[in-house]
């Protein structure tokens, strides 16, 4: 049997970066770029006020209540029209260029103005300026063509803002990994459905479609396939046109366990079958090679938590890959038991648990928890803790592996 | 003028939870309920098979190699027919109902099956099972009427698939504001335009749109208006249907700083003008009380890093609130320089910086940064440090508190 990193390893190596697609920059957000970009402009793109004011010449200011003749305002958007000369300044505002003859920027705070006849004068109040005072230079930031983000960078809401400052409303991005979700079983009904005698709902499937957006992928809801050949070969023949397909259930040992046999008749071939690890030992992975990229598929344990364990360790890094994503493997922290624990059997175990940062460590106290299927005690769990294989009794202070949820 | 912890409550008091709306539960997820949840079943639904084996009574098993006759077998979604009894056994898959009689489930890893004359006998390798074992009890996780999740919970994937359980496959939620966004200045041009002499591109629509989507509102895109109070108004009046309002520029001292003259003209209300903080002083902020619940409006500093430390500090946690978020306060994490820093003047700033996971420990780097117009080095950036106001040399190893980007 598999370990995980053996079992992870396998997977990663079959998921290979979706196709660039192109995407306006607010779209593009979240999603990885595919395309070095360079910059069409300096920035700034002239010599700048930072600030409102006067632009003058900083050699003038002799003492207190210095008194300039206002030659003209330029309000951002516009040029100066006029050279700044001894004795005189020109108002304006942040953003806007300096005039010629200019080389600092007093702040409107520190000036009173006059009109007389129609000619401002400003008294400036600052007794001395620097040269340069306020004044950001041309292409301090930015020069032409330089390359400002390249192809396998994340782009965040700041590299969205710089994206449109270069010139690009647009941008090749690596798209989200389409995933179809199938749950699988004659025992599943719908949660809009009573169950029956000896049914139940199928919270797998919502589970699991919530599980890949909150990973970054858009996930297709194939709904419920009985527990014969037929219909389950139609379903997988749908999902098999999106670039992941999760299937949960039926991949057990059980007389009914058809998933694998279908699989199989629709030319996915099994990589591997079985992790060691718990809850999720009956994991199944496959990949459909006929198409331009590995289909890969994902036979998922029919029990909830299961199913949760088995998609942050191996789905949701393979969505990671399959985006573009420079950090693709499940982040795992280390943190201080609160609460002990008894771990038994010989798989490593991911235990649900509550984490919580104080006093800038992590703690991690294991749920009151029954079983794979328990889903309410579940709803109070912020992270899984990872008791390796072997009997041990873990103590409060022992420290563990976790990965928040 | 105000703190940032003063400007931060005014904010938050007029920041109203919305209505509640009904949602399908994937796209639930991320919402915040908005109403009680009772579960219509209990769970599991009958005494459960954990695993796929044998139903048995275990005082049947004295010793090795005990040989029981199979009754039947049980798949999951089909209910028992016969009645276990001393010497027999049902076949059973997991999460299939217990039948009658019968007290434990042996592994079928456990166990050898031969069928002879169309009858199966079954060979139990265990020498000795508990009572109960790989059982799980009727009820065990929840009960039939019991309140599972409650009004103001945060839903995540797991407690969709907890929804799903107890029959709920729409749910009443708080959705997601809508946040309109208006870039302003006569400078402006879009990111598919060329800039002209004076002017620049409209990097903060970009920026602001994408950061509503990553804080968990839906945004609008509005463009740009220019200084004219015309089109101002229009955009405003626009911009002031949908629950807050982001405009970028416009609100400094500048003679063409007409955003809140235009404003005040459209009804909306100014709750205060500029903040004790750098970037982002020159924030403005008001509400429109005609409407049931106060529309806000946000004037944030034409600067990118200026709207993006205010967004961070004042649109974020007014988003989380009308979301209904418990938490909406921006979570504030100490760590430790690893690069000298100087902080001047009598403005908290929050200076951006490269935060670091190191051995448990946060490390924190103030980038090499030119401003607040600065988008580039930005991006190099994943936090924000918080230094005090007042004139200090920070040193290696010095603690401050930090924001993640």
């Amino acid at each position: 049997m598999l370990s995980v990193e053996e079992a992870s390893t396998a997977i990663l190596q079959h998921a290979e970066i979706r196709a660039a697609t192109r995407r306006g920059i607010v779209e593009a957000c979240g999603r990885v770029l595919a395309e070095d970009i360079t910059s069409d402009v300096d920035s700034p793109p002239h010599d700048k006020a930072m600030v409102d004011g006067y632009a003058l010449i900083a050699a003038d200011l002799g003492g207190e209540g210095t008194q300039l003749r206002v030659l003209e305002e330029v309000t951002a958007g516009n040029v100066p029209t006029q050279t700044v000369f001894p004795g005189t300044a020109v108002r304006i505002m942040t953003g806007a260029p300096i005039p010629r003859g200019a080389n600092a920027v007093v702040m409107v705070e520190q000036t009173r103005s006059t009109t007389a006849s129609g000619q401002e004068t400003v008294t400036v109040d600052a007794t001395s300026l620097a040269v340069g005072a306020n004044i950001l230079p041309r292409a301090t930031s930015l020069q032409k063509d330089d390359t400002v983000l390249t192809s396998g960078h994340l782009l965040r809401p700041m590299e969205i803002g710089l994206l449109a400052e270069v010139g690009r409303a647009e941008v090749e991005v690596v798209p989200a990994p389409r995933v179809a979700v199938l749950a699988t079983g004659d025992e599943l009904v719908p949660a809009s459905k009573s169950p029956d005698n000896g049914q139940i709902r199928n919270s797998n499937g919502p589970l699991l479609q919530a599980l890949v957006t909150r990973a970054g992928g858009i996930p297709r809801d194939l709904g419920i396939a009985r527990d014969q050949p037929d219909a389950l070969r139609d379903k997988i023949s749908l999902g098999l046109s999106d670039d992941i397909l999760l299937l949960s259930g039926g991949v057990s040992a059980g007389v009914l366990d058809l998933v694998p046999a279908a699989l199989a008749a629709a030319g996915v071939e099994q990589v591997f079958h079985k992790v060691q690890l718990k809850p999720g030992k009956p994991l199944w992975f496959g990949c459909l090679f006929e198409k331009h990229q590995p289909r890969l598929v994902f036979g998922l344990p029919g029990n909830p938590v299961s199913s949760l364990v088995c998609f942050e360790l191996f789905v949701r890094p393979a969505i990671a890959r399959m985006s573009g994503h420079p950090a693709n493997q499940p982040h795992h922290r280390s943190g201080v038991l609160t609460r002990g624990h008894r771990q038994t059997g010989n798989r490593p175990t991911y235990f649900p648990s509550i984490l919580s940062e104080e006093d800038s460590r992590l703690t991690v106290s294991p749920i009151d928890w029954r079983g794979s299927a328990d889903q309410r005690s579940l709803v109070t769990a912020n992270g899984l803790a990872l008791f390796p294989a072997g009997d041990q009794d873990y103590r409060v202070g022992d420290s563990v592996l976790t990965i928040p949820l």
